[in-house]
């Protein structure tokens, strides 16, 4: 029988991983067996992409290695450039990503090449164009000309540098959104993570796998989640009004975007950072107000509920101080998480079993056909 | 602790459900109350959608409601006709597909529209355009010029009109498809049907829980198991070669397409109506090397590993003998399991909980960061 535990598969325990690891209970993460704490801050993304995907903290060669083949990746196939410029400018970033990534797969000779070899070019090819499926798609619904990727730009500079039309970042905004990268990497067997596995565990390819998760981290109760954090915010609008929203939010179960985890049942570590680095940015370029709205909110639904405040709560506010447009908010996470989906895909089929659970029928039983005139 | 049977969520209960049921230990497949070989011959695919989706058979107005419905919905946004001719013809047609679905979502202004009407619409209007996305690209690929859909002919036989270039199908071939997607329309919480779930959970959209499915069904352990049947099929080649393929496949533990399955413990009773169909149309027009080898690799497996035939053993033949290319025969399955897969999309939806289960870390511990220089 499904109780409204297993429905949700809370508890259950899908796959090992050596990847990474959610403590929830003492508010931990770990990559490959170091502390998030140790890490950002101290290694970059593409630091973070060799740990997920080689097991090890690189060599000055090898980090200059990956680097190398990202960056030679950046180019995307011209009919994915036309594809992308065939979209409805209207379209939802998420949708246009989706799309994209699944559209990389038909331009792909070698999508079906199912060797550890193949595959792991392939999880850097898709690490590599994520970003730039994104930007170019942002460029084209504001009818901009794109842009070149610029090969001495890291990743999360690289980023800026398009959706920004040409214009190169300030360093502490380049370290920022690197530093989210870095935080957004991988969490263990999160939704759209165990979407990417379900699909590749019946022998599929990597982008039917990446495209599953992105079409799963777009709800708003994962990834989604940062976006509509910021909208909330500013529907409330003001700090006098925090306390009349979240009432009214209690009063009429509304869910309040960006508390609660399911896993965390003490403070987020990943929150704690970027929480820092709303403050950091508050000092220098952006309204003190948001963050002074944050804390607010997470007190009162500590104190009301026992919830905390997640990743989303937090990182909405830094990608609103870095002045990113809020619906490439959650492509942003699937930029950086697309390091962790494509190292699970890759850990899944080293040692495949199909992923296929039961249900539990609780329909009619045995019923007759009667003939369509007599109904 | 994860052991080798909850690694692939063997026998997990993951959601109630009142669609199908799969009963295993007795060989037996429920819709809505209704036994498949209660159905199968009694029912049309549109039926089958109407059961699934309303949850009882049609009147014969309901059911000309919603065949007016599906008809309407047939005719592509130009913007997506587009997309599919600027596919690689080379591309494998389940990309295609994915791909082409992903993009439906972008040029449907109501894709972020998650009331139960609007879900309910989309679920129809996706049963209606998958067919009409895998026509087209297969006529791009041959360099063939688009058909407009027949609005007299039903799902099975504008199928085959469009697949065949705007020639009308007999009626024996659009009564077997047609039967063969009432047998292929739902099966329990089968990976495909639970990726759209996990997928839509998370507040996602129903065009990302589609495109999930699709990617997910690709796979030789589950929809594309049907191409893989025809392939070792034509690798045996006849009657007298089964034998030695089949004993080199136990002794190096290689996998015997199509048989074997999850759940089922007892003879699928999809198999028997499909094995069924395959020996009335080798009477007509096949060729009966292909039932014959079938049977002898599914006695000779049932003997030596007590395995019974599945799915794809028999429909693989029937659309062999239907003279439909190959690589159309996971798509076909796409096609049928569209209905259930919205259905269960708009199931989840109307009571849902994300699906987020655990994972068991087994990597290292306490790992400090060494400066890169001294790596």
């Amino acid at each position: 029988m499904s109780s409204d535990a297993t429905k949700g598969l809370e508890g259950i325990v899908a796959a090992k991983t050596y990847l990474s690891d959610v403590r929830g209970d003492v508010g931990e993460l770990i990559y490959r067996g170091y502390d998030i704490n140790e890490l950002a801050g101290n290694i970059g993304y593409e630091e973070t992409v060799y740990l997920l995907h080689y097991g090890k903290l690189p060599s000055q060669s090898e980090l200059s290695a990956l680097k190398t083949k990202l960056i030679s990746y950046r180019q995307l196939p011209q009919g994915i450039i036309d594809l992308i410029q065939s979209l409805p400018k209207d379209t939802v970033p998420m949708n246009a990503l989706r799309t994209g990534i699944s559209a990389l797969g038909c331009f792909d000779s070698s999508s079906e090449d199912k060797s550890p070899e193949s595959l792991q070019e392939k999880a850097l090819k898709i690490i590599a164009q994520i970003p730039i499926v994104t930007a170019y798609f942002h460029l084209h619904r504001q009818g901009k000309p794109l842009v070149q990727s610029r090969p001495d730009l890291n990743e999360a500079a690289n980023f800026l540098y398009l959706i920004n039309g040409g214009t190169e970042a300030e360093k502490d905004s380049v370290d920022t959104l690197d530093m989210c990268y870095v935080l957004h990497a991988d969490h263990g067997m999160n939704a759209s993570t165990f979407a990417s596995r379900v699909t590749v565990a019946t022998l599929s390819d990597i982008y039917s796998a990446v495209t599953s998760a992105i079409g799963t981290l777009k709800g708003p109760l994962h990834g989604g989640a940062n976006e509509a954090v910021i909208r909330m915010l500013q529907e409330i609008g003001s700090l006098e009004n925090v306390d009349a929203f979240i009432a009214d939010c209690l009063e009429n179960k509304k869910k309040v975007m960006g508390i609660g985890h399911r896993v965390y049942k003490v403070l987020d570590p990943r929150a704690v950072k970027l929480r820092k680095m709303v403050l950091k940015m508050g000092e220098k370029i952006s309204d003190p107000k948001w963050i002074q709205m944050s804390d607010k909110i997470a007190e009162i639904m500590l104190h009301e509920k026992g919830l905390h405040a997640n990743v989303d709560f937090y990182s909405a506010s830094v990608y609103y101080s870095l002045d990113i447009p809020i619906d490439l908010f959650t492509p942003i996470f699937a930029i950086a998480r697309t390091s962790g989906w494509t190292a699970h895909v890759l850990e899944q089929m080293a040692d495949n079993r199909l992923i296929r659970p039961q249900s539990d029928y609780i329909g009619p039983e045995g019923l007759t056909v009667t003939p369509i005139d007599q109904r």
